[in-house]
């Protein structure tokens, strides 16, 4: 992320903000380092790309290394190594969330969704290959997801079922699905209540499944399960408010109205919650026996863009 | 299917077509008592429909139990027990081949795939919820087939990681989703390579991996399981021949040009060829543990509708 590590040199944090006193991890290496492990195992786990159909080949390449922060995997994996473990024993499960976070990118694209033609400056899936093929790229998306998670090895009986039970429930029906759905029936007039709804349910959800597989895959107690599942939470949360917080920024000439979270509350109350948010998310990492210092430099660092 | 059994009377079966010799068991009792146990199960699965967002949750609910013979769980369940288990053993992976059937079914109706409005009488997913819960709901179903089989019971350790498995690899880019693309591309001018391909692919992986999950659940060893495959594959063609000569009899105004067989031969040719199969298929039961006389029961009776 040197994109942040650059803003927020340009916006130094205002003194009282001692939450972000802590910042001598070097993140830039570590988020950089954790991206290619995570970008090469993603590389591997798709199908070639001139494996028959190779249009569907092509495309789900596409969708899944165009770029990205990788953000939900690298959690993953240093949700893990928080637990006791290590990045290893994360790695495909690393893959499988992030499959399916591409996968829900692909179909809110969809011209029936948010009918985006570009992400990160490259043409969508449907914009490229069709509409047929931006629905079905994403559903073998979410196929491969499951299909990850059901070839990791176990290190102890049912840790697979675990994995797919967590990742399914997050995503699914009472996970990221509704909050999507919840999001575009309320875009135009959210409450509060809907909006924390949608947070909950379309980033968080996800962001603490990918907390849990790591934690899960590298053998953690309950204790320290539900430690690193608040982390994400508030992660998830500040991620979705600040990322709003950005947004309002910036032009949106022609573009579907999106539920954002100043739609119901002001600037500085959406930055109190975001720094809120994070300050419980980081009390949460005590106690855990592994290494925290990326989890931590991590919530800080995305707190940093908007202080 | 007691319209099956109607059509058998109108339709004689001809002389010398003995593969339909034996059909003493009473295959309508048995198919109405499993679609109900199929259906009671399916229902406790899916979200209450109230459940937020009601929305999904009730096009969920329209999609999954508005009718459909259930013939891939009702095949699920009859190979478990072939395979020498209870169809109690196969219940929850039954319902997640529905469910993931069900998705993909939910997913071609949509305007930029086949654009049906009415599937059995009944309007659509899209039809009644727009298009945006179309693709969603699609997706929320896809993810409730593999929670269902995490959550299945172990009999034996990595039972779930192999179930999970073996729906992925049958329903993913690699499989249906591979004979969608296919379908899509080339249905206006197939080849023989192409049909046979999207008849593998798009419909009998899913019958392969119906009868396998039921025979993994049941705990069959290798020989037993692949006895059960080769009797699913020959199935799976046989359906799709079947259904391909009777739709060639029903009127198709304004339908998009689908992939038939008849495409590449004549009905004489697709009846053989249906037979055939058939044969190959009741032949691998040969020597099974368990009951496999409602599996070949099946196979005659989808046959007599076409001879």
């Amino acid at each position: 992320m040197p994109a942040n590590e650059l803003l927020r040199d340009a916006c130094p944090a205002p003194p009282g903000s001692t939450i972000l006193a802590d910042m001598t991890f070097d993140l830039t290496t570590y988020l950089a380092a954790r991206k290619r492990l995570v970008e090469e195992h993603l590389c591997a786990c798709l199908p070639a790309a001139d494996a028959r159909p190779a249009e569907l080949s092509e495309a789900m390449r596409h969708a899944v290394l165009s770029g990205g922060k990788r953000l939900r995997p690298i959690l993953c994996l240093a949700a893990a190594e928080a637990a006791g473990g290590t990045a290893a024993d994360a790695l495909r499960p690393s893959c499988a969330v992030e499959l399916l976070h591409t996968y829900t990118l692909v179909h809110d694209d969809l011209p029936c969704m948010d009918n985006d033609l570009l992400r990160r400056g490259l043409p969508t899936v449907h914009a490229k290959y069709g509409e047929a093929l931006g629905v079905l790229t994403g559903d073998a998306l979410q196929t491969l997801a499951f299909e990850i998670l059901a070839r990791t090895p176990e290190g102890r009986p049912g840790t697979v079922a675990r994995l797919v039970a967590e990742l399914a429930s997050a995503a699914g029906a009472a996970g990221v699905i509704a909050g999507q759905v919840e999001d575009i029936r309320f875009a135009a007039a959210p409450t509060r209540d809907v909006l924390d709804y949608v947070f909950q349910h379309k980033t968080a959800e996800l962001f603490r499944a990918a907390a849990r597989l790591g934690a899960v895959a590298a053998g953690a107690n309950d204790l320290d399960l539900a430690k690193l599942s608040t982390f994400a939470d508030g992660l998830g949360f500040a991620f979705q408010i600040v990322d709003d917080l950005l947004d309002a920024h910036e032009a949106k000439a022609g573009s579907k109205p999106e539920l954002s979270c100043l739609d119901v509350m002001t600037e500085a109350e959406a930055r109190d919650w975001a720094a809120h948010r994070t300050q419980r998310a980081i009390d949460a990492l005590e106690g855990l026996p592994g290494d925290t210092d990326p989890l931590a430099a991590l919530a800080r660092d995305l707190l940093s863009r908007i202080l």
